[in-house]
């Protein structure tokens, strides 16, 4: 499946006037809900409707191992990817408590894991291969695993939009990824590696900077800052970093609503956003993490988040804290009276 | 009931450091979950427990008017009050929409509303007056009025607590009342009466300056600049934020977790705090509104929010929302696995 194979249809803005006359008829002073206002008209056009409703929320947790960890990137060992995947399956981690707390369906998906799960684990096994190439030395990917990974989490995304789910999360587990991350979001912006690299799950200043030195070296043996975004996706990128890719892009052509968690998250968004821009109509941009880069990378989306919690833990935890700010959008839309039927007063005219 | 009579608990500082370390044994890099960390520590220690939990959530919207609407402050006409609590009865306001999703009993109190509301209406008749005095030319209260508003508040927190609720916030209905609260910020603050006058429900850049006029000529007149705390609210302050102060007091008093939402219910918190800076120690601040004066009024007291959505409405709105974030801090707290129980390795030794 090619990057280009999609084809994300865009918003009835016909429907703009009229929503945000139902938004400004509710009693309250025009405005006064903020960014639930905004999101609130953006469901609406997303969804083409003036009632628009949340249907069997999913988060779908990719999680994939990276070669690049033989170059001591990461604060952790590679073993955590397959052993936070195991606690996902107990249901013992954050993304797990926020999901059940907001009614989210969890999904696990061995995207490319460094280890064999048991056949009968509650998981999708779609494993590509036991972790990517290290891309210092090679690419992380073949292009031919590249557009399987994006195949297969269109497929994914295709399957669980049949289940009539139209909101889905997007997270991710894999020691190393926001290395990969990093790359790409450099490549992509062409923003400076400094404003690109950050602490990851907790390095220190000299470990930042050998990380920066690491990929820094990498782009340049790849010649890639010219490269294409499947080029760089290939080269760069993660098994579950390339699925959730196809999987926002599938999300997004069948008009569901994506809840775009963190930096490695958005450094798939990048990607697809690069080809298809329009996807953004689809996108709630839940949660501007503390790693370094996030922020930047929102910035070059000109996009505003929801939440600023201080978090850096990817899962899909942003998504699902952010989730009942959505429902609330979506609730005072559909259920709040209007001055007219609650006989409220009008603003003075000045 | 006086300001001086509360009698707010420390917190056991003893527990500090075992929940710091519960906190860092979760499968998460230390310090991954940003705010809420701090939440769940904050929390923890406000219960004394190192499982804190959160029981019968409630939130209570005080009406109120006010007497300074006379001299053109406000967007809205003075009978917005009434029909505001109406509009709680039947369900149709944002603070119900909110409430009902986040699954917090919503209880509405007329403070002092310029209204006779029919004796079988669900709220609570607590009415002090029809409406305060105009601040300009009288007080705005009698000190027997204020001291009465304080010991109402109390005294149904004291009924709700007797619910098994420990976890309260406060919202409030007052056309005109960001006129009281800014007179309030401006002389506890002595931050510049620019800092402290906003929008309110919709004034223009000429409307907001006459509003300070009005609030700096008052303030001549009254020569107010250091008056008491319960001079303050007596000359300046209104029923709702009267019994306001004395809820939060006496919810602090009772351990009870207090939701601090926006402008005009913060403006209550600093009377409080003024007395028994202590009651801090029971606060969460749940959104920092639009209007101009609540960021100030934040670092004057040294506190973070955990939303920034641009809201500007109150009724308990910024509560209502920030309520599942305070139950997702609970839950990984509690329900979240360990790196030992969970099998996951620790961070590398650097």
């Amino acid at each position: 499946m090619r990057l280009s194979e999609f084809y994300i249809p865009l918003p009835d803005t016909n429907l703009r006037a009229a929503l945000q006359e139902k938004i400004d008829h509710k009693t309250k002073p025009p405005g006064a809900l903020g960014q639930l206002e905004t999101l609130a008209l953006m469901l609406g056009l997303a969804q083409g409707s003036l009632s628009p409703s949340l249907m069997n929320p999913h988060i779908v947790v990719f999680a994939g191992d990276h070669g690049i960890t033989n170059e001591g990137v990461s604060a952790y060992p590679q073993a955590v990817t397959a052993q936070m995947v195991l606690n996902f399956c107990a249901g013992g981690a954050a993304i797990n408590v926020f999901a059940r707390q907001s009614g989210i369906t969890l999904r696990v998906v061995d995207a490319g894991v460094a280890h064999d799960f048991p056949a009968d684990l509650a998981i999708t096994h779609a494993k590509i291969g036991y972790g990517t190439g290290n891309f210092l030395r090679t690419n992380a990917m073949t292009e031919t695993d590249c557009e399987e990974a994006l195949k297969r989490g269109t497929a994914i995304v295709g399957e669980i939009a049949a289940q009539d789910c139209n909101i889905i999360g997007f997270g991710e587990m894999g020691i190393g990824n926001t290395t990969s991350a990093a790359a790409l979001m450099h490549i992509i912006t062409q923003k400076p590696l400094e404003y690109c690299v950050g602490a990851g799950t907790g390095l220190d200043g000299a470990q930042i900077r050998h990380k920066r030195l690491i990929i820094a070296e990498a782009i340049a043996k790849h010649n890639a800052l010219a490269f294409s975004p499947l080029q760089t996706l290939t080269t760069f990128g993660g098994y579950e970093i390339a699925m959730i890719c196809g999987a926002m892009l599938q999300a997004a052509s069948q008009k569901m609503i994506i809840l775009v968690d963190g930096f490695i998250a958005t450094s798939a968004l990048l990607v697809a956003y690069t080809l298809h821009p329009e996807i953004l109509h689809y996108c709630i941009f839940s949660h501007e993490s503390n790693e370094n880069g996030h922020a930047t990378m929102h910035r070059y989306l000109g996009v505003e988040p929801l939440l600023r919690l201080g978090m850096r833990l990817g899962e899909g935890t942003g998504a699902a804290l952010a989730y009942p700010l959505v429902q609330a959008a979506v609730g005072f839309l559909n259920d709040m009276a209007t001055f007219d039927s609650a006989n409220v007063s009008e603003k003075i005219s000045s």
